[in-house]
């Protein structure tokens, strides 16, 4: 796969309301489908695709980034647990979804893969609210 | 919570026949299930929740050894991807999933939650045998 293939790769620049900041090793954007509040994403501007493809240094000052992008979530959301994942097996290209969860929504305390469900867009106006909200606790 | 309630302050001690590796700062076993072979849990050895609740050295540590499992079981495996998961929404106590996918899989390529399945035991012997192969390339 090369960088133009990889939807990961242009999503900085293809989801553009959905833009929280840019950190140095890695971008975070608010996930379209806000069914889970909060659902963000975190992904490195390198095209790599496991975490053992990664230099030690920079494997360290990523998981800062993803450590530092939950906890704004954890005290801006106030939910039950964060949850990170690393799957990638549609694309390889690392992306964490770190996700606020909430002992009031319908799949807890299941992983949110557990089942399908409608997908929740937001107005122009809430998508800027997240995504301001979070980028001023990460500023 | 105290430490008594968890079952993953025990799980160590409770499964000894799955123990692969004590590391610094977790420990590392077999998943009973072996639905998807090769699935591998890491917990930490103290009874923490949430990544930014430890200290940036230790949460180094501890990501140099996710991410060197996740190394062993790509190299033993042969895989196309690993997935990396932190939940916690039902064990509040840090425990990566960590999971070899296959193309060949028939959940393939969606997260390992995505649909239930029967759960797949493995004799004596073909525990020891996975975990023996993953303690060997740990060591």
């Amino acid at each position: 796969m090369n960088m133009t293939d990889c939807q990961m790769c242009r999503r900085w620049e293809d989801e553009k309301d959905l833009q929280v900041i840019e950190l140095p090793y890695s971008y975070v954007t608010l996930n379209r489908d806000q069914f889970f509040p909060g659902y963000t994403l975190l992904f490195t501007k390198d095209h790599v695709t496991e975490l053992f493809h990664l230099d030690r240094n920079v494997r360290s000052a990523l998981m800062e980034e993803v450590s530092t992008v939950a906890e704004a979530l954890y005290t801006i959301y106030s939910p039950a647990k964060i949850n990170y994942e690393l799957l990638g097996n549609m694309v390889p290209h690392i992306h964490w979804h770190i996700v606020p969860r909430f002992v009031s929504e319908p799949l807890w305390p299941r992983p949110i893969w557990a089942e399908t469900h409608e997908e929740r867009f937001l107005s122009p106006e809430e998508y800027f609210q997240h995504t301001e909200t979070l980028r001023r606790a990460l500023s």
